[in-house]
């Protein structure tokens, strides 16, 4: 099947999956300790049998009994070496049992290593992992793949990259959540469908977790967000322990299915059961759904931003973000020192502080000499991540830093940036692409800085026309307005302004500035920073890279946000400020946490 | 000769005047120390030979020697009864000269009384002074009036309300400035133009002061602001003594019409001469002149307020203006004590203070409880004038009071304000119409508050339909946004931001808030009140009535008119700067010099 063809099926169809697998293998005699997937084979017909139980029951797609089928897995029972065997032979098992009547999914989950820097594997050979998998599984002849009962977000994106890297498979993939909302590793919901979706999985949702009725504010979060088809695969309700010891949950199929249509009601349309579900409760599902056409609706589009923990939807007429610039060496001897000795105690004060003084985004940008920029970048965004919720924006002119970056960054992340520059052009877009990243557009071309404000409408009209075309939306992308010294160009500000108009107004695009520019070699800057960047908020920026710590510009922006009758503006505003009295020490208004390093900083393009 | 008539005739020709007649009258045998108006009455043969050769020499317009013939110039020589009999028999001299040649002005000039707080003679007082000389004049047939060689503005002023109080004669008003451009009282030429022309002037200039070259700066500076024809009316030269101990002047008639073409050129179109000129003078004048056809050009459009000092011009594109709100007793107990005991210190440290901090204009309000309010403001009035050269805003809800007000301000002043109330649409208009002055446009109407946008609009375009039906210009009036609080109605920053671009965009008005409204009620005030009034000066806001002592609010609004690359306005935020630096303390941001009372003020409508 072609990702094309699930995507037309899946939209237009409610589409039955199976039930649970391991805990009616074990009710038909597979003990615990075992591995699974050498038991099945040794059981075909259990099995077997099991699941044309489902596709009589309604099924439309038959998970193979592939789930733990990786080497990391195999390797606890001393199978690593029978892997392509046993996925070859699982697989067959459910041709057998559909005979043509249900799709096979070849089923991938988590190998039970942890991934650095909390347990000791590495991202990349976790891909390998996955890919030799997949590989077998695309063999096999599976039609299709999921990846499910995820609780790392992280593990999933591994699991991704890889399908996408050796086969074309359609991808399903579905994580599980604590009762907190929250997997293991702490992503909820709507981040997960956020990150997934982007990254090119097919269709997103929960599986496992807990019953029907719990999951359903899950799919409710991630249906806000939802461009693709949403996955419910419920447990039968809460695990308990019957008089004879055995694991038992606590829902009847009929109670089920009523939740399922509540599922269905939130927007799940890919339905199926986890633990303690039965081909009952699959039939009982299939029975109550006799006209499966839906018409499926993508959410409202918008500007979505995460880490591996949180979510920063923005749109057009929302309350102003900033994105922290203080992880810049540029100009700071002292920073760059401990970064040459690997000593990343400022990097996390820098997080830590811009992440309490309101940056909505942290900007990573690990420029300077002396350093391995790659591995520099993926240790800070470690060390970044340890301290701050806050999604990243990667900040590099080199090409292969920022693909590193992309691929290891666990959320969807803001590219700084993308110009028409030939080779930023030609490269970073497919990249950005392939990672499903959001990215800054800057109009500049191997020219350097547009000669006039209509050579810079032309730049930004390039560049998005190319991105539209590579399949990347109107929301993927943020324009910077491009602020130039108005100390050089006394039209500068007004140029700006009316950039962020036209790309807010005409081009419905989103919008950036660097502030400090504007002001360079003037005295005082702070006030024409704020200043400018009223006006700016005024004509409909979205978000600007600065020092949050600057209380004259937060205060600005907040004020601006207020009086533009922004949603919840006030209320932020008061917020603050009451924070802002409490606090023991008035801040002196030029910038208090700026030290003289980040002022002497030169204007940057 | 009607208004009207002097109009068309002097906008459409060259005018020449007569030349000196005090000093070819000693020439001719006059003696000093006598009063000239009677030695004339009792040698009119010497003053009609005189006349006629100024008419056979070309002059359009003879000035009858009615110069000093005024109460107070009479009494000195016992002669103030005489006043009618001397009067008709002058102007019956100059009629004769004339013989239907020339027109017949009847001339005026100062009393050589001082005006208080300077000297003791009241304003009322030397306004009736005029009233009765000019009702004789015109009782004696005069063509129009002209009221000259006047040192002091505020005299000048009192002679023209008298000349529209007691007749319809057309009034040409001749200023004489020192080498340095000032009056006697410190006025300079554009703003004596301004005020004059503004309170119905018909025509404005210079005459004696020096010869036609120093004369030249004079009438450019005029010309600058001059709706109305310029008067050139130089002595011949610098005055000296010669070997018999006369008084001579070192320029020749041939000299003297080479200037009088370059003031021509420089935009007078009223010419004549002064002390030392003789009717050759006069004769060569007009001989080099074969072709007198003109084509008048005004100024070009522009706001002008003037003190007695100084002018402030002011167009829709230029530097934003504060009009110092501190002279208002609103709210501030301590101040109200002080009016109510007459002492008027804070008065003048309020006015010092706010013109050091840089506003353009103070608003003088006095309304309370316990004081004659229109006593007071007057009173008011001197103190500030004596301690500042800024134009005055006046502010008061009684129309009694502000036509006192406006009667004594010797400049051009804003009226704060005039809405569609019955009361203030019907008699404040024609009385600031009467007194030439510039007003605000309050969007107010007997039932208050507009309720939208629409209905504010409504009015602000009913009152200017009137104003122009009553002969106002869009020059003339500063449109009130009107700024409600955005703590009651969120949209209320919006809502008056649209109306300063539909009055600046869509109506070509200038336009003026009151910012501390915005606010009210909200923590840390100055920030909101910042951002708000960067927002109005980008959406084109004129000025705003302030605290200039505010150091956020004045310098967001000047960081505001850099960023959008206002005249002159990166010298200015450079000037400020670095003076604000030289300071020895840094001022807190929330406003020093603001006291708590200030602070408490209820926001105003
Ligand atoms: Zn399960
Ligand atoms: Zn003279
Ligand atoms: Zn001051």
């Amino acid at each position: 099947m072609t990702r094309q063809e699930f995507r037309e099926w899946t939209t237009k169809n409610l589409v039955i999956l199976d039930g649970a697998t391991g805990s009616n293998l074990q009710k038909r005699g597979m003990p615990s300790g075992v591995c699974p997937e050498a038991w099945i084979t040794e059981h075909r017909e259990v099995m077997r049998k099991l699941q044309q139980e489902y596709v009589d029951a309604g099924t439309n797609i038959l998970y193979a009994p592939t789930f733990t089928a990786n080497r990391i897995k195999l390797r606890e029972y001393g199978l690593e070496d029978r892997m392509a065997e046993l996925i070859h032979s699982l697989v067959s098992i459910s041709r057998e049992a559909s005979a043509g009547r249900a799709l096979i999914a070849g089923d991938l989950t988590m190998t039970g290593e942890q991934l650095s820097p909390v347990g000791t594997l590495d991202f990349e050979e976790l891909v390998d992992v996955y890919k030799e998998q997949i590989v077998l599984l695309d063999q096999a002849g599976v039609d299709l793949l999921v990846v499910e009962t995820m609780m790392s977000l992280q593990e999933t994106r591994a699991a991704l990259i890889a399908a996408r890297e050796v086969c074309s498979l359609p991808v399903m993939a579905t994580m599980t959540f604590n009762t907190d909302g929250r997997t293991f590793y702490g992503t909820d919901p709507a981040t997960s469908v956020v990150v997934l979706q982007s990254l090119g999985a097919d269709a997103v949702g929960v599986n496992c977790s807990s019953g029907p009725d719990t999951m359903l504010n899950f799919v409710r979060e991630m249906k806000k967000y939802a461009k693709v088809p949403l996955i419910a695969k419920p447990n039968a309700g809460l695990p308990g322990i019957n008089e004879a010891g055995e694991t038992v949950y606590d829902m009847d199929a009929d109670t089920y299915v009523t939740h399922m249509h509540a599922l269905i009601e939130a927007g799940a349309t890919i339905l199926g059961g986890c633990c303690g579900t039965t081909p009952e409760f699959i039939r009982k599902l299939s029975e109550s759904l006799p006209d499966r056409r839906i018409s499926f609706q993508p959410a409202e589009p918008v500007r979505l931003l995460a880490s591996e923990r949180k979510v920063l939807a923005f749109g057009l007429n929302e309350r102003f973000h900033i994105v922290g610039e203080r992880i810049n060496p540029t100009g700071k001897k002292k920073f760059q020192e401990k970064l040459r000795n690997a000593d990343y105690s400022m990097v996390r004060s820098f997080a830590e502080d811009q992440t309490e003084c309101g940056a909505s985004v942290l900007d990573i940008n690990v420029g300077m000499n002396g350093i391995d920029e790659k591995e520099t970048m993926l240790k800070v965004m470690d060390e970044v991540m340890a301290v701050t919720p806050l999604p990243l924006c990667l900040d590099t002119s080199h090409i292969d830093v920022m693909e590193a970056a992309l691929r290891r960054y666990p959320g969807r992340a803001l590219i700084n940036s993308i110009s028409l520059e030939t080779e930023k052009f030609e490269k970073l877009l497919p990249i950005a692409g392939k990672y499903g990243a959001m990215f800054i557009l800057l109009p500049l071309s191997d020219e350097g800085l547009p000669k006039s404000l209509d050579e810079k409408k032309e730049i930004i009209q390039k560049i998005l026309d190319r991105a539209l075309t590579l399949g990347f939306c109107r929301e993927d992308i943020v324009v910077d307005g491009l602020v130039t010294t108005v100390g050089a160009n006394q039209k500068a500000a007004l140029e700006t302004l009316e950039t962020i108009r036209y790309c807010k107004e005409e081009l419905g695009l989103a919008t950036i500035v660097g502030l400090s520019n504007i002001s360079f070699g003037l005295p005082e800057r702070s006030f024409i920073n704020a200043a400018f960047l009223t006006m700016a908020i005024q004509q409909g920026l979205t978000m600007a890279i600065a020092n949050p710590s600057q209380d004259l510009l937060v205060n600005s922006a907040m004020a601006s946000d207020l009086l533009m009758n922004k949603p919840e503006a006030d209320l932020a505003y008061i917020h603050r400020m009451n924070a802002r009295k409490a606090d023991e020490a008035p801040t002196p208004i030029t910038g208090p946490a700026k030290s003289a390093e980040e002022k002497s900083e030169q204007p940057k393009v």
